[in-house]
């Protein structure tokens, strides 16, 4: 194992990510985050960890990259645009330099993409396994931020893109024996791996009464804005979209739907609204409406109550 | 093991300490920093990892401040004054409720001693250890934040407080059987696991033209600065300030003030100034000049260099 030192790890891998001047090229101890006119700071805070939200032999380069974009993915479904995010790696022995030479390219091409540059951070050894802590900075114009608690009786529901394509993509790397198709299999590994949060679709959700990223599981999530928002969410299960490669792997019928809707990671946004909200490029699908009570209910085609007994994925429960 | 969710962990013992309006009691994604006019905003970030930077078996309310106040610290070494910070958490199984709570006590006590809030984070399980990683936010005079590339040629180096005492903390941590009265003893453990950070100091040091906090060490920190500054550091051995407490258990010859001055944690601020800074409460001690050149030189009573074999802690050289 090659000698790391932390200072020149920095200095040669990771400040070259830190073009903006707050950031001070990784050489001081703080960043400063510039105001901008008119709009409000939004901050976000997400971990990924070896062995919890990824496989410890994924590519170091997507890998990365989730790590940033579940936080970018936060902001754009509260109408926020990102900038600039923190990094704080913790590197366990077996990880050398060539990895870390590969995650800090993957960041480096997302940061490209989406319009961020590294602010700071900080490196610490671990006995544990790679783990990823990132906070994310994001502008959103005064005023405009949509939260979960705004949904209110008589507004729709909709998702964008389909759901459930990255639990099955988790399901896949689970049980690779499945019956697939490789295109498929491919497919649905690929958004388990490498979500594309929907930065684009930011300014268009500022519309909506109520959004949130859909990371527990679209059921879960919508438990969230029910909950926040002290209003009962209805959904009709036939109208939940999932891709073919979805329906390749499951099927069509009500178990393989309940089981989408559970699924996590998806990092799509799940809003209400009183009337659909579209913008030039993003698939949006109304799947159900907001109305007095609380709870979410998920409904099949003769309006029945479809059991859904696990409600997404949460951490601790064990 | 009682079954934890994150849910009820954050709502019951987290979001009490999330009072500021734009954290949302953690009820939802994303937090809003407010700004504040004629100033700038500042953040950093960093983790503390259990077996690494703090021990299994301390305190939970300990370790819970030590990791917000290595963060306090490079805010306050910058001039900056703190007022909130995002908390990620990965916990291992191991971990119950009872350990969380208490915990989430220290935090609340730190909160309310520096004026600082909750503003969100995110918590995940890890077959790892307990690993704290924290965002801390400050506010500093616009135009005022002290860089480390400040430092000119003829300019003093001072100290804030006394050299060493964490290192002679941790030190007796790994080797209890080491000579020492109870009350050194006690004393030293305190300040390795429980730094005290130079809050009040921070409007005071606005004046110095470098500053940093000593978390690598005093050399390597002084390194630090006198690589962003371009500049050489003289240090007089003799008048590094140290501890009647860390002198009775490391002596108060060369090699114990060089143990000192290389040993990590302290959390005191190393500035440059032409001359004195000082404020009613701070003790501040002059140790030495800023010269051309580059480097750390620590001299001792007759001028000559003495050497010094180990310049700090790093993380990854092993």
């Amino acid at each position: 194992m090659t000698r790391l030192s932390e200072f020149d790890l920095i200095e040669k891998l990771f400040a070259p990510l830190a073009t903006s001047p707050g950031a001070f090229g990784l050489k001081d101890d703080v960043a400063t985050v510039a105001e901008r006119r008119g709009c409000e700071l939004v901050v976000t805070a997400d971990a990924v960890v070896a062995g919890v939200d990824f496989f410890p032999g994924d590519p170091a380069p997507g890998v990365a990259k989730k790590a940033l974009r579940v936080n970018l993915s936060d902001l754009a479904a509260k109408g926020a645009e990102p900038f600039g995010y923190l990094l704080t790696l913790l590197i366990p022995r077996e990880i050398g330099r060539a990895y870390l030479k590969e995650f800090a390219e993957g960041l480096a091409q997302d940061q490209e993409r989406f319009g961020v540059s590294l602010l700071g951070g900080d490196m610490s050894a671990t006995p544990g396994p790679l783990s990823i802590a990132i906070t994310a900075f994001g502008h959103v114009p005064a005023g405009r931020l949509v939260r979960r608690s705004g949904a209110r009786a008589g507004d729709l529901v909709f998702v964008t893109g389909t759901i459930g394509d990255s639990g099955g993509g988790l399901a896949l790397l689970k049980e690779p024996a499945l019956s697939s198709s490789a295109s498929a299999h491919d497919s649905l590994i690929g958004r388990y791996r490498l979500p594309e949060p929907r930065i684009a679709f930011a300014p268009a959700v500022r519309d909506a009464s109520a959004s949130i990223d859909i990371s527990d599981g679209l059921l879960a999530d919508l438990g969230h804005v029910a909950e926040a928002s002290g209003v009962r969410i209805v959904v009709a299960a036939d109208r939940i979209p999932r891709s073919p490669e979805l329906k390749a792997l499951w099927g069509d019928g009500e178990e393989a739907i309940v089981r989408a809707a559970a699924a996590g990671d998806d990092y799509e946004i799940a809003f209400t609204a009183p009337t659909l909200i579209q913008d030039a490029q993003t698939p949006v699908t109304c799947i159900g409406r907001v109305e007095q009570g609380s709870g979410v209910e998920l409904l099949d085609a003769a309006g029945r109550e479809i059991a859904t007994p696990r409600k997404g994925y949460r951490h601790f429960e064990r």
